[in-house]
């Protein structure tokens, strides 16, 4: 296969073959240039002569693969790229979109695209674990809680959960905890969801009550006064009801609650936040927890994600509440400062005990629709509903005039639709509308046989809805659309009226001119570190390049315009895409098939799973086979999702010297659950940072005692192109498309966790019930969405079809050395905890600190808080070992900055050997006071040990180019106990943009 | 006309109109909601009840028209618009191009596209006057006079200039200006221009030239051994030649640069960048003067423009040179700082004596060449020159196959093209030819009626290349392009390659991989104050919001990808915008036609008095009407421009208390010059931010002397709706669109200056030479490009149509009421220099900060310093007015900016009263060692007499939100004496961003 072109390898030399390709990728995306390479190769310890030797040395050599990954490399350049991907982009046709269900048309406004999605100081950052650095995108989380919070009148909301359909199922889980222990033992406990939800919510519903043995009972909840709430009896979990429901209707939930909370249920609404700007909020009906998809509030429809779905829940659950949520505390100047809050509650700490696996989630999305609010501020929100009220009521109003009855499949009564959505009987008119529609360009949601549903959105026009009336004229009687524009009452019933007000923060009302706005955007923005700055160096999180090209594509209309329950002959450009995504996955991966539903890492470990589970429950055996082993040290999601798929957790231990799977321990705990196991879950490389020796061994040891082997595909930045899971005996294995196939990671999300499998294993994938997907015996799906996160798939698309197979694999060789780099440079500072027989790491490796606690009392935090001193966002805290820190530079960094990183290290080391010598003092040393902060610099007394200087500008680059933290370190005590999650009262704001500027004198 | 909807107007009560577009724009455009407007007019000085009752305070009644502008109002939202507008794009049809003639092909790079051309931290900055917070883009302009300086072997280089064809106009005037004074008197004068040179350049210069008297002589510069430039003798300005030139001819110059410098003249060289970095540098042999378009190096041809013109000279010119130089300098801590150099020759000084008056440039596109530069390094260029070489080797090979003669005109001898370009002798064929090629999507270049030419380009595919090649066969023999991609020899003839080194600084040879120039970009950018952080009360500079919505548009391709001299059908889409623009325009300003060729609003001025000129040369009378009176207060390009138009200027005087022109004055001049007399140039409201009330009458004067009023529309923000220049009495009158219409001021550039003339002007509009526009006496053309900078007017095309009549003439009514609110509020404090007998002023307003040096030694830059302090730009500094302060806060900036601007001087003034009080020291105070950087805050020893706390927070806001300055007090003097306009030598460079990291340890 031919060579990718590496940066410091063309020449011009007086001959040229025209037409190649002068903007080739992989120079671009892998930073240090051929020369560089070579330099860093004799750095090494030991130096090493050649790139292909050193990679001998890393990976052990029956692990070592010697296929090579069948992908026409990147010779195209990222122009021609875009022009084939334009192409594709290119069969998909965008409809006007009546469809609904879950997903609505939006005005995305455009200064929030440019400037938050199509930015990259906004896309490149990480879930704000180092809230000193991290406060801009923190606030605006902030803001999405306190909008969330407002809108359902719950006290508590959380920053988002992966999507609607998994938020319904965190409802049942909390439902279900949220239960004495003893009812949560019972056989028959039930989750009673109303048959009135979205299909694809009832579905995966189904695909998560399975591992918890929960019954999913669908019917009507209202029935006979919520006759069979009370029947139910202690076996009832809790109920969830939709609110406005799938087909529009909007019922008073007042009783219902009333008879849940009796019975000691929990009662669970899905909802719409637009709706809740006029109905009555789910908190002032009753509600426990309300939760809806926020995607309406200016994100894309990008068939079918990704978006933000929402939590709320009341104040006695709020340390129940799945996924991250954001808190205010205080920093050590007493200024106030948000964090993640009750980090305790996730699954590193819960494990197997965990019932929620969600890590990565939508924040991306969710700071979107928190400025939209922001934008259009209550009013606004409240102008954009009676908008959409008045033309549904209209359209309602013009086909009944056509001849048909409307409401909701049980109540045609034509009665006036309450919000945006309501349902025709078309009977056997059905398919002749289809189709007069589908020539205009249109989508209906076809319900049944005999009924179409009709939502309208802030996106919908004049011209749309004549298009419609036009196909209902077609096949009805005649209706005049000139009255469409008529002023029409848009009073929602007196009962399900809201009266609250919401959304009162100044932030919502004071950013609604678009240079406000944009400051306020460019605000919060300069509180952030992200990848625009400098590395991050998270390991396990590989923080890689994300390159422009890569991204251009999801905001074309082409890809952010479709529906997801468009018919698939609109989808075609998706489908092209998705089909060649997956092969490509496939052959990275030495699988047979790869399903691009899961839109997280975890979300794929609990796909994966099933996925073994279902298959194992199809072979021959009496027992179920339902342990998983697990490694001590796993990521605290893989005990999480083999708990919430079901299985029992049987932990492997390492050897404590090399990090290295115990061997002899998994022997004993396969033999010992011979009959009864299912699966192990592990890491490759391990989670240590080394491609372990015995892992082919481990493999076939669970083969040989029945169970599968499901790889965490975390660490595949580390093997593409060198081995494969599938070489290496693997069944499943998921992917971060997050990670390694560069999607940015938002902030803390979106990301895509597709599994690819073996061949016996490909009928399980998962499902849809609206869309098909999946294999022939596909598993209930994952997500709400066919392909879960689908627009930005062409991320990673673009980013194989780029390198191609010489592309990609040379970028796995330079990550290995980069990390093996730092690792030489650092070895002679501080000790290295794992590493291979060779002294090798793979592509991170952890940084052990440990020592320094005893001699000085200094702990990883100081470090990793002193290192944003030196402009750097820390190394991965405390995983998978507690006190060290795990770093993973990526190939995407030159030497260059590597070289600054690891004087950063060094320099910060000396500042140890200071306290260690007592130079300086064990407290108020400038790593125990770090990080520092402009304010603290300028505004303090100096009294301190350290000089202003050392603090602020401890190495020379520093002073041409500083990142500064805003805030000093933060007290995560003080904010758990105090525990305050939307936006800050007023007095405490300050006057940040203006809405404080004083009056004029 | 129906009303804009406004911020705060918008009420959901029950009732709605559906279909109401939501996303309006007037209430995003305009900063203060209507309750803000309420507040502000009760806090003026004296408060009024409403806005229109203000307005007639503000205007004066004969002036205010009660005519109210016929566009439709912006009911439209933006999303609307956008569609609209992407239907007006798509009838442009971007063909493959293979013309040339100036404009090329070019791969932009997408890191540069998104992060920078579509960046609004990048393209809302303003010239970089206040450099200690515009050090970024002082520093990517720095670098873009390096590269030009290395590739061109010139030591000076200038920041850019705006076209190539106005780039040969200043070669030309630079010449001329180097001559010894009694040449420069020489009647018959002359500049010998080869015909080998673009005829838009010739075009151009035949324009420049007549003002100044010189005689364009174009011929073969170098036939008969240079023989004409040794026959010129004494009257010999200089020669200009082109290389390559327009038909791909390369020629070695060496002994024609000695015969002109032998006959005392200069030796200027129309280039290409890309060519350099292959063939001699003109440097190398004998050129004083290179210049040429930087288009090719990563900016979209965009129909013709915006892009940066280079422009260099040899040491003995560097004070000569045209335009905005960048030059390093130290800053008060000692530090090298960037900023613009030699300011002492723009034309605020030499007025009436400048010979250029190039004023906005090109800046923003500047940057984005130098980033291309950067981002491909030496190497790199050279390669993508290499591919370009190949081709046009390779298609030349298969035309002469094809049975066809190839070279130049005059020379068609087959011999290997040297670069890009070649001529095809297609004789008989050419109908045909161009037939079969417009069947495929293609143009070449028609050069006359036997001849084609052809020139390839970096985004010249195979694809591209085998549809130019079928052409060729379906009319000449039969050729393959089988072998287009076998390696071809690329060498230069000896005696014209390159062998000298480029450059070689860090800065081109660190940034290749997309993360590390991503950091750079961002790194760069954190260093600028633009208006993403806080207004910048510029007067007469109009900073108003940039709408996303109408940047976005710029960067489609169907209007990115056309070439200005494609034939006009492939180009509806431009002529739809363009005609819909000139008419709204045309009923903004009250006038009848409009050009929107200039690229500036000097560019406005030089063509509209030119076009004064021509019409007044067709009136009968005996005597040149050569005089054009001009206020003192005018802005240093009108006395410049209408020197370079060739006419005489008198100054009118301004009375001393009310700012207004002296009528008497005015009148004494109109009789003593009434023969003579050509023109008024006037500004209104005037650049001392008044609405004169004698302005009528000023006009009448003036047409009764036989005189055209000339008006500058930098203020045309003060008038629309209200009033205009047609009705005022103005004959014609510039706009600047990058000021008034929303395009971005880019960090000094691009503009667009239309003009707008009354009826019997309108034939003289101009013309030019390769594509019909104009009038029918259409004067020579202003720019190379028949529209100019067409590619932006997208811009001001979606700003009129989004804001329709009343939501500009809202503008207006608050732009008015911001302005005056300033002053209210200031007025108690400083005071007010110029307001009319209402005590209100225009749109702008001069602060009146002279007596403080007096009292206590603090001047207006000590305040503009200090703005810094607390984050703001500061105001236009001593002009129109030594020493003093223009403000003009533009409508897009809300209450709560302006309270902030407000309180920052106000505190400021209590600074100054400290001072002249005694309480802090004449020097040394916090003012005079304004800006405080951070370093200069913590490494400092602390011995002043007031707190770093106040140096840093002087009010609380800024503990919120603060914008450091990257570098002290700048020293002008020292830059000037010393002057250095290329990147820093390294080793004051510094450790930037990782160059310079240490070397493994
Ligand atoms: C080893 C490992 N497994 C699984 C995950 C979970 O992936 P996600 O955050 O996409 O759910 C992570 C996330 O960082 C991880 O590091
Ligand atoms: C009053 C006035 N006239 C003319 C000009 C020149 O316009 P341009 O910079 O576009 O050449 C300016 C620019 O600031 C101006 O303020
Ligand atoms: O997000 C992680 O847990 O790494």
């Amino acid at each position: 296969p031919e060579e990718p072109v590496l940066e410091g390898q063309p020449k011009f030399d007086g001959r040229v073959q025209p037409y190649k390709d002068m903007d080739t990728f992989p120079r671009r995306h892998i930073g240090p240039s051929v020369a560089a390479v070579e330099d860093m190769l004799k750095v090494l310890d030991p130096p090493v002569k050649s790139l292909d030797d050193f990679v001998k040395e890393v990976i052990p050599p029956d692990v070592l693969s010697d296929r090579s990954i069948n992908i026409p490399q990147g010779a195209t350049g990222e122009a021609d790229l875009l022009k084939t991907l334009k192409g594709i982009a290119s069969e998909n046709k965008p409809f006007i979109n009546f469809i609904g269900c879950g997903y609505n048309g939006t005005k995305v406004p455009e200064v929030i695209k440019r400037n938050v999605l199509e930015n990259p100081a906004w896309y490149t950052s990480y879930t704000p674990y180092q809230p000193e650095i991290s406060q801009g995108r923190l606030e605006s989380l902030l803001n999405f809680q306190t909008m969330v919070s407002e809108l359902t009148a719950l006290p508590i909301a959380n920053a988002s959960v992966l999507d609607e359909a998994t938020a319904a199922a965190e409802a049942m889980t909390l439902s279900l905890n949220a239960l004495p222990m003893s009812r949560q033992k019972r056989a028959n406990k039930t989750f009673f969801v109303s048959n009135m939800c979205h299909p694809q919510t009832i579905a995966v519903l189904a695909s998560r009550a399975e591992g918890f043995g929960v019954t999913i009972e669908v019917g009507d909840v209202l029935a006979d006064n919520c006759k069979r709430v009370e029947e139910l009896g202690q076996d009832l979990i809790g109920v969830l009801a939709q609110y406005p429901n799938t087909e529009g209707g909007v019922d008073n939930f007042r009783t219902l609650a009333e008879k849940v909370h009796k019975n000691g249920g929990t009662f669970s609404v899905a909802t719409d936040l637009l709706a809740l700007t006029v109905l009555t909020p789910p908190g002032e009906f009753g509600a426990d927890v309300a939760f809806g998809n926020a995607q309406r509030f200016g994100v894309p429809l990008g068939y079918g994600g990704p978006h933000a779905a929402f939590f709320a829940c009341s104040e006695k659950h709020k340390r129940k509440i799945p996924g991250r949520l954001i808190g205010l505390s205080k920093d050590r100047l007493g200024d106030s400062a948000a964090r993640l809050a009750l980090q305790t509650r996730e699954q590193h700490i819960r494990r197997e005990k965990a019932t929620s696996n969600i890590c990565t989630a939508q924040a991306l999305l969710a700071n979107m629709s928190a400025f939209y609010a922001i934008y259009h501020g209550p009013n606004g929100l409240k102008e954009i509903a009676g908008q959409v009220i008045g033309m549904a009521r209209q359209l309602q109003a013009a086909i009944i005039e056509a001849g048909f009855r409307t409401g909701q499949r049980g109540k045609m009564d034509n009665s006036p639709v309450v919000f945006d959505t309501f349902v025709v009987e078309t009977g056997d008119k059905t398919q002749e509308l289809l189709k007069a529609l589908e020539a205009s360009g249109i989508n209906v949601r076809p319900i049944d046989a005999n009924h179409v549903g009709i939502t309208v959105d802030e996106a919908t026009s004049a011209d749309d809805a004549k298009l419609l009336l036009e196909g209902f004229s077609k096949v009805g009687g005649k209706v005049s659309s000139s009255n469409l524009q008529e002023p029409v009452s848009v009073e929602p019933p007196t009962d399900l009226k809201r009266t609250s007000p919401f959304l009162t923060h100044p932030v919502f009302n004071s950013y609604h001119s678009e240079t406000e706005l944009l400051r306020y955007i460019y605000h919060l923005q300069s509180k952030d570190l992200s990848l625009v700055h400098s590395m991050i160096p998270l390991g396990s999180c590989t923080m890689k390049l994300n390159a422009t090209t890569e991204m251009v594509p999801i905001s074309w209309p082409e890809f952010a315009g479709i529906h997801p329950f468009a018919p698939d002959w609109q989808a075609k450009g998706y489908k092209t895409l998705i089909d060649q995504l997956e092969g490509d996955l496939a052959e990275i991966t030495g699988f047979d098939a790869v399903s691009l539903q899961p839109n997280s890492g975890a979300q794929g470990e609990f796909a994966g799973l099933r996925v073994i589970r279902k298959y194992l429950e199809q072979q021959p055996g009496s027992k179920k086979r339902d342990i998983c082993l697990i490694p001590v040290s796993a990521h605290g999601t893989n005990p999480a999702s083999a708990a919430m798929a079901g299985m029992r957790v049987v932990p492997i231990k390492c050897d404590q010297v090399t990090g290295n799977l115990d061997m002899e321990d998994l022997k004993t705990k396969c033999e010992k659950h011979s009959e009864e196991l299912g699966a192990i879950m592990i890491t490759y490389p391990s989670t240590f940072g080394v491609f372990e020796p015995q892992v082919k061994r481990a493999c076939d040891l669970v083969h040989q005692h029945g169970g599968q082997v499901y790889m965490d595909g975390a660490n595949m930045n580390a093997q593409i192109g060198l081995c494969s899971p599938g070489e290496i005996g693997a069944d499943v294995c998921h992917l971060n498309l997050h990670k390694t196939f560069c999607i940015p990671h938002g902030g803390g999300g979106p990301g895509v966790g597709p599994i690819g499998v073996k061949q016996h294993l490909a009928p399980y994938l998962p499902g849809h019930p609206l869309i098909k997907t999946g294999g022939e015996k596909a598993i209930a799906p994952i997500s709400g969405a066919p392909w879960g996160s689908a627009s930005i798939l062409p991320i990673s698309w673009a980013y194989v079809k780029l390198m191609g197979g010489t592309g990609l694999t040379q970028a796995t060789k330079v990550t290995l050395l980069n990390a093996n780099y730092i690792l030489s440079r650092l070895k002679p500072h501080y000790p290295i905890l794992y590493t291979n027989e060779k002294g090798r790491c793979a592509h991170e490796f952890i940084l052990d600190v440990r020592k320094f606690k005893d001699s000085c009392g200094i702990e990883a935090i100081d470090i990793a808080k002193r290192l944003q001193d030196y402009g750097f966002h820390a190394p991965t805290m405390s995983w998978p070992v507690a006190n060290t820190l795990m770093i993973e530079p990526t190939e995407s960094e030159s030497k260059a900055e590597l070289d600054r990183f690891c004087d950063a290290l060094i320099s910060i080391r000396k500042e140890i050997e200071q306290v260690e010598k007592g130079e300086q003092p064990r407290e108020g040393n400038v790593l125990k006071m770090a990080p520092h902060t402009q304010k603290d610099l300028i505004l303090s007394e100096w009294k301190r040990s350290y000089t202003r200087e050392m603090a602020a500008y401890p190495l020379g680059y520093l002073k041409e180019k500083k990142f500064w933290p805003s805030v000093a370190r933060l007290d995560d005590a003080y904010g758990d106990t105090n525990l305050f999650c939307t936006c800050a009262p007023v007095e405490g704001a300050g006057d940040i943009t203006g809405s404080m500027a004083p009056s004029p004198t």
